[in-house]
């Protein structure tokens, strides 16, 4: 499914600063003396497979990095941190299934590896296995913690059914879209900050900042991955141009264009989505076209930018380490100026 | 898959006493009470279906008797016993996928009445809802008890995993499969008992001892299951006669069989589970005539009230009410001599 948001990026390390660099690596040292559990080792190798496929493991670093602008001894939350990045490769490995989807991080999907119930229950069990390493180590209260990330899963899983339901949905429109990538991409860093700071005994009032600090950037980073979809450099963003196009996802892209467009570019639009054969390259381009006559790319870069602005505002108001702020502040903008 | 334990039993309710009819309805009404969430309906609804589907909610009755062996108001523990009915019901939604089961208690499975997507995801919110119900009005150490959840069901994952791994293994012997239908069934029994006594403060050992009890109830249970899929009268088994014998499903049936054959039996056996084309009734009649010849019924059944005789002389060691002991043992009688 493209509406992944993280779950395809890999940021490119080298530009980022050592101080972050150095958390990524410590979260990926931490996950490789994970065991998980051992027998039968159908079930929990494909967990351990999946965790090792890499990506830069941002959930957990913005998890260390909200912890940061409290506290320093970050390293102690490390399981807390990573049981996020658990949770997520849960999602990611049910996800697959339920898209077909041949590869992930260029790497044999688990269910294609080894099969669908194996997926299925690999998935179960790292479910529960993030649930145990929320609980190492940690230092506040158990069952608030446990709720809060109840919470955040179930919001997840609501995101995929409704991303899920839009597939044969024709009333869909830009509000439904936005409140779906919320729910499921969003949220889960929303959590990640929250989390971070409810480690640090942050007050309530500032965790449910930096919260929404997370819901915020994270649409807006759906946002840029929609827009990279169509009019990235291919060659740097690695996947099929258009994909999207394509397979008539339900875009921000191709929700704004159905609503701005005239009557005939509404019917070109509707002609190429209820095509059922046709030119790939062919369909890409025509519909770009349209998007470019009615200055999509604008739009979006716009609520982009909308988004990403109402977080780094709300970041600003809250009191902590400067520092670590403009670390945070840094990440924020090498999500939005990515090129890939 | 036939090693479901008590996933397809369901009692006759009109020889239960009283106060055991009266805690079933309380259960039952308890979970009508639960709306787990509402949008999107797609998720949830098939929640909601799984769970009114019946079953006499045996999990949730365990925890309860157990609690009621040192203290008496058991309905305040109602959302921790119904959670192990969530549970329970999660891991039928997602059996259900990996053996394509088309029925579920005679109604279609959430697979076949929604889509494979559907279920997968329903059932992972269906496990975090488990989380939270366990956690509601919670008066015992909820990391603890958190813990001790996961560990379960990690188990009955390992085991679920370990049955499909059997499919394929030629190598399978009698403690093999003992310790798949521990994992698979029994320790969620074990689990059931050991929280009722936890949330009554029992002390470890105790609760332990429950635990125990639960898990050699749940392994003698299993085999009653395997012997009546062979043996029961089929006007009120309800189920194809001999369905694990079609399937050359590994039971303790067929792999004590198999050690103890002698030449020629063996090869008869091994000819039947070869066969992929054969008439059902054949090879059921066939199989069950060298069963019957080796005395399989005798061993099997003998097998079983050595679990059940272990377990109930645990529970003799038990200091509590006796008047709720009686109740246990009659229940756990009522499980052996069941003919259906």
């Amino acid at each position: 499914m493209k509406t992944d948001g993280f779950y395809s990026f890999v940021p490119d390390i080298r530009i980022m600063n050592q101080n972050i660099k150095d958390q990524i690596q410590a979260i990926n040292q931490y996950i490789d003396t994970l065991a998980y559990g051992e027998h039968p080792n159908e079930l929990y190798e494909p967990l351990r497979y999946i965790m090792s496929l890499g990506g830069k493991r941002l959930r957990p670093l913005l998890c260390l990095l909200s912890y940061q602008l409290f506290q320093k001894d970050w390293e102690r939350i490390l399981p807390q941190a990573t049981s996020i990045e658990v949770f997520h490769n849960f999602t990611l490995m049910h996800d697959d299934i339920m898209d077909d989807a041949p590869l992930r991080r260029g790497k044999p999907t688990v269910h294609e590896k080894w099969n669908d119930s194996t997926a299925i229950l690999s998935g179960d069990v790292m479910l529960v296995k993030a649930y145990d390493l929320l609980l190492d180590g940690l230092s506040i209260d158990p069952a608030q913690t446990i709720r809060r990330f109840n919470k955040c899963a179930a919001e997840v899983c609501e995101g995929q059914q409704i991303d899920m339901n839009f597939e044969s949905d024709d009333n869909v429109d830009i509000d439904n879209y936005i409140e779906m990538i919320r729910l499921k991409t969003a949220v889960l860093l929303g959590y990640s900050l929250e989390l971070g700071a409810l480690l640090a005994q942050a007050d309530q009032n500032t965790s449910d900042q930096l919260r929404q600090f997370g819901e915020l950037i994270g649409i807006g980073f759906q946002l840029k991955d929609d827009l990279l979809d169509v009019y990235a450099d291919q060659g740097k963003f690695g996947k099929q141009a258009g994909g999207d196009i394509i397979a008539n996802k339900k875009t921000f892209l191709l929700l704004t264009a159905l609503q701005l467009a005239d009557d005939n570019q509404r019917i070109t639009l509707n002609e190429w989505v209820q095509k059922t054969e046709f030119n790939a390259e062919e369909k890409v381009n025509q519909v770009t076209a349209i998007y470019d006559e009615m200055g999509i790319r604008e739009l979006t870069l716009k609520k982009m930018n909308e988004y990403f602005d109402k977080g780094l505002s709300l970041l600003q108001q809250i009191s902590a380490s400067d520092t670590v702020k403009q670390n945070i502040i840094e990440f924020t903008q090498y999500l939005i100026d990515r090129d890939k």
